[in-house]
């Protein structure tokens, strides 16, 4: 068995590394465009922004350490330009020299990654603008923050790359600003969701231009000059592009593999192409969303690494699945985590697909042991069955947490009513007898039994209906956060006294804080025959979508 | 409906809210001996050692909060001494007057909660000698320290309170002694996983008397005197009893309730006792472990809050079924998080159930981004098909989230292979591309699969077979750290160039630090025809089972 890997990093290595367990026997070479191999791409926002400060650390295996542990045939500073599928021969051109030759294989194996996208504009070829994919990449954008000092910098794109890139050019006190042109940051959430990241992201500096595009970069005076579709020009010394990537998937194309409408090599579950002993995986392939079962690009490095595993059993025989990708995924801004699992809301309304949504405000631990904080939940579910359909969450600490549990249940196809089961683990330094995670089992299992009508914070802003509205908490609450005007104030520990102020033949709909004082008082209220409903998340939902304007 | 429940903490008080909650008409009828409700159990050792500095903030909710939001009638300093469940009543004796009345019920719920075990000794009635339970318990022992400044205390009992006080204990500055009668902190862990925890209470001062038991305790010149059963007699000014908890079933069995061997009330899936009207839920009942299936006792606060809830929705007419408990649990000790769910080794060894096992220990985040820590993680899954039984996870951070997702994935009764598709939310700060559960993955399904022979820690110690022991990691590491006598060192990267050395007619066992490089080793020996298997977690598993004498 001879077997060729084109590319070798997140997808490639892996798949070189099983297929040397599996086989002592196999000849394995890896081709390796770039000089490193193995590297954390996911590492190299924070080695710019000095939390990683050993450089070599990025580099999590050399081809010499490779070679020795797996006896692989690593070539770097090989390109691959072609592919005669009849031959079964690779074209490779050494960077190093231009010396072209072919290479035969029995099978073939592209995990050739994914590249920025560069939008058509002029000046994005400047010498001070930058795009981040690898450690060249990194060490240019180094050398231009240390020889150049800039005093200011534009990041283009608000993902998790574009976010991370803030936040290191922060460090590195670099003013910077971010400008997006759709109206939220870190697109696999929900625009509600983002406000705290984009709180979080101004709180530390981070001047954020959303609802705004990039058209033009001239160079004046030495300096770069951004011109915007909305906003006034932006007078810079760096640029990092990150509006995106896409996939390599030239050579897939020169060997006419089938290929998706966003670009991703087309695969089967085993991860084979359309054409024979042709495989591929990683950022260049396309995937099935594991909800929707719709076509989707999800560039992540842990479906990357697994895909490399699977796509080696089944070249050796070993008969294995990649199943779907649910696209978790995280991003740290700052003091925050920002984290989904799943379908977004977003994703499900453009497809027509039918889910319900509630949101929970808890604490990730026990509120009286010092240091809780608030983790903010949304979950979308399916209003026929309770399926669960995705998950977000945001806060300083026990994200991951989270979603990492809503993403284990998503994978099981479990329900909101399996969430009201789970136990997690409890004591108050970790959790709450009842994790945040049950109480949005038991919010949206209730909402699916007809225990609990809940209104959308939307449907208030756009004043759907003529309901009276409640706020529920305390005057002293009110005070300092505010309320939503015409609101009558009745705290949920007094309503029983004050039944009389309220009208039975008018909607009403209860608000606290974030859903779980309103739903006492909605459950107070619809059982003496109120016809009201219960704002899911309460004013910290409705702030949240008031400051996006949905 | 007249709805009177027995204890007004997690199960009644939760159980109260829920039913009025329901039903606005219903009276609800709280007995509590106590003069709290809804207090948090959970958070007075660390009142007592000063984490939680404020008192009240353990009062999570007082009788009269509770009545305003539920309109409960709460009746605190009330006994309830006994039941006529042919009449429907049941006896209150107030403890503020020592009037007794009774009280008719439609339905009765008991949540009397368990109750420290005191053993049968002489000296435990004297005043320096505690329990901790609840609020006055946790007063009587402050005010001891405050007043009587004890220099030296002692912890009898080496579960989740004994360790929670030892700690409290040193923060306090108390030289602190613990004593525990098995081999073992933590039962619900196995032996070898305590030895971190061991190690830790250790480092912290706490002094570890395993192997040990209290026999008897006798007041000499003003200080305690305590005669052990191996060791020497302690002299010390404070004694905590912490060796377990049982039912409080008195009232159970006087109204003849069907109870179980260890004394736990019987229920049904509904939470309803032997006798008609009467329900039971929390720490007095007796639970179905989810993984075995045996009867089990299991006094958690998160089951007793969902078994409020359930029982009341049952009581109303809205059935609802509590399907089992994990025992999920957590324990905080010192700078460490020990953590499980479902069977320990230990549990299946004593019911006969077949089991295999294996260690991974790695990175709670990317190794490579600052801060990274060691997760020690435990598997216990059914050999013939990969179900999960059981996890075990310590380490000073991400132990609680492995074990949140191992619970969710059990209650899934997922196997070994679901857990290598586990996408988990991964950026360097939170995980890695490979998280440790999908390694844990990779390792237990590769064992099923036959692609990876492993040998215990155990058999090694026993000197099972006659292999030739062959270590793979650098000589520099085993400087520092030692290694197996008699074993044969050879790096992994060198193994090719070494082959002559090994003989093909002779076992042989290889192993690393953890079992990863050792595992790359097997691969390369086993698929040259080496007769060959790994050392499963490696030296540090095989450290934590010496260390132990297993
Ligand atoms: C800055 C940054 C941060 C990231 N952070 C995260 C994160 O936090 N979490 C996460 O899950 N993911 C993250 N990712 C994404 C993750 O790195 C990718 O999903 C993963 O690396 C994809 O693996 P791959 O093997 O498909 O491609 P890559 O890892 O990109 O490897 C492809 C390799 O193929 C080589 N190559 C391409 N074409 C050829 C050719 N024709 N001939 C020879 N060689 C070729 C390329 O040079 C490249 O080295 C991040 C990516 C970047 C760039
Ligand atoms: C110090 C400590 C720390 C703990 N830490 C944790 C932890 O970290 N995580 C975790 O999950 N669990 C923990 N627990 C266990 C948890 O508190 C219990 O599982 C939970 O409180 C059980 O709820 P329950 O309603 O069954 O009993 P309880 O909460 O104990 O309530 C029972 C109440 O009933 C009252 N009562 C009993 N009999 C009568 C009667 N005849 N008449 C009137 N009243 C009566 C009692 O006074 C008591 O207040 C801890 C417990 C303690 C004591
Ligand atoms: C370095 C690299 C080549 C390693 O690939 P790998 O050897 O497949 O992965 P790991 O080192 O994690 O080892 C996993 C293997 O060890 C085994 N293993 C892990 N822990 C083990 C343990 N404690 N005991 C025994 N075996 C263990 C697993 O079963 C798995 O083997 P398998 O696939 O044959 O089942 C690859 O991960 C890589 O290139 N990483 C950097 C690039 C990258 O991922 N970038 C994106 C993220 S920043
Ligand atoms: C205080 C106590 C009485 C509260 O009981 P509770 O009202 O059932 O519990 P919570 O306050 O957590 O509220 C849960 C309810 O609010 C709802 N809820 C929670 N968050 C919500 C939100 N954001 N929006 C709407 N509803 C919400 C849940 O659906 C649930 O209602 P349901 O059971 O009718 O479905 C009880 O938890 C208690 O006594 N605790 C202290 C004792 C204890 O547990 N000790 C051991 C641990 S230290």
């Amino acid at each position: 068995m001879k077997l060729v890997i084109v590319g070798g990093v997140a997808g490639g290595a892996s798949a070189a590394a099983r297929a040397r367990r599996i086989s002592e026997t196999a000849e394995i070479i890896v081709f390796e465009r770039d000089s490193f191999i193995s590297f954390a791409n996911c590492g190299l926002p924070y080695h710019i922004g000095g939390e990683i400060q050993d450089r070599s650390a990025l580099l999590v295996q050399t081809p010499e350490s490779m070679k020795a542990r797996f006896k692989l045939d690593i070539r770097i500073n090989c390109d691959v330009i072609g592919i005669d599928s009849a031959a079964q021969t690779v074209r490779v051109r050494e960077l190093d020299g231009g010396r072209e030759y072919n290479e035969r294989y029995d099978e073939l194996v592209l995990s050739p990654g994914a590249r920025p996208i560069v939008p058509a504009i002029s000046g994005v070829d400047l010498s001070a603008v930058f795009t981040l994919r690898n450690i060249p990449d990194m060490d240019r954008i180094i050398r231009k923050i240390n020889i150049d000092a800039p005093r200011s910098a534009v990041v283009v794109g608000g993902g998790y790359i574009g976010i991370e890139m803030a936040e290191a050019l922060i460090h590195r006190g670099i003013e910077t600003t971010l400008v997006e042109m759709s109206n939220q940051l870190m697109p696999p959430i929900d625009p509600e969701m983002a406000v705290p990241l984009h709180q979080e992201m101004r709180r530390h500096g981070v001047r954020l231009q959303l609802n705004d595009a990039l058209q033009e970069i001239a160079e004046v005076d030495g300096r770069l000059q951004l011109t915007l579709k909305a906003g006034k020009p932006l007078v810079t010394d760096l640029v990092i592009m990150a509006i995106g990537v896409r996939p390599e998937n030239q050579l897939a194309e020169l060997a006419n593999l089938a290929i998706g409408a966003r670009g991703g090599i087309q695969v089967d579950r085993h991860m084979h192409t359309s054409v024979e002993h042709i495989w591929a995986v990683g950022d260049a392939i396309e995937v099935k969303d594991y909800v929707t079962g719709l076509a989707a690009q999800i560039p992540l490095a842990g479906p990357a690494n697994r895909q490399g595993r699977i796509v080696a059993d089944n070249i050796f025989g070993h008969p294995a699945e990649y199943k779907n990708t649910l696209g978790t995924g995280i991003c740290k801004v700052f003091d925050l985590a920002a984290a989904s699992t799943g379908a977004s809301e977003k994703l499900l309304r453009g497809q027509g697909i039918p889910f319900e949504k509630i949101y929970v405000h808890a604490s990730d631990h026990a509120g009286y042991y010092p240091g809780a904080t608030q983790v903010n939940l949304k979950l979308l579910f399916d209003p026929s069955d309770g399926r669960l359909l995705g998950a977000q969450a945001i806060g300083p600490k026990g994200v991951d947490k989270r979603i990492d549990v809503l993403a284990t249940a998503l994978r099981a196809q479990m329900t909101v009513f399996d969430l009201e089961e789970l136990e997690l683990c409890y004591a108050p330094p970790f959790g709450s007898a009842k994790d945040i995670i049950n109480q949005a089992g038991f919010v949206a299992s209730n909402v699916l039994r007809g225990e609990h009508q809940i209104c959308q914070a939307e449907q208030i802003s756009a004043r759907v209906d003529d309901a009276l509205l409640i706020d529920v908490r305390s005057p002293a609450e009110i005070g300092v956060l505010g309320t939503i005007d015409e609101a009558l104030n009745i705290p949920v520990n007094l309503l029983r006294a004050n039944l009389y102020r309220l009208p039975k033949d008018r909607p009403l709909v209860v608000f606290c804080a974030v859903g779980l004082r309103g739903y006492v008082a909605y459950r107070l209220l619809n059982n003496l025959g109120y016809q009201v409903r219960n704002l899911t998340g309460g004013f910290t939902t409705y702030q949240m979508v008031k400051r996006i304007g949905i």
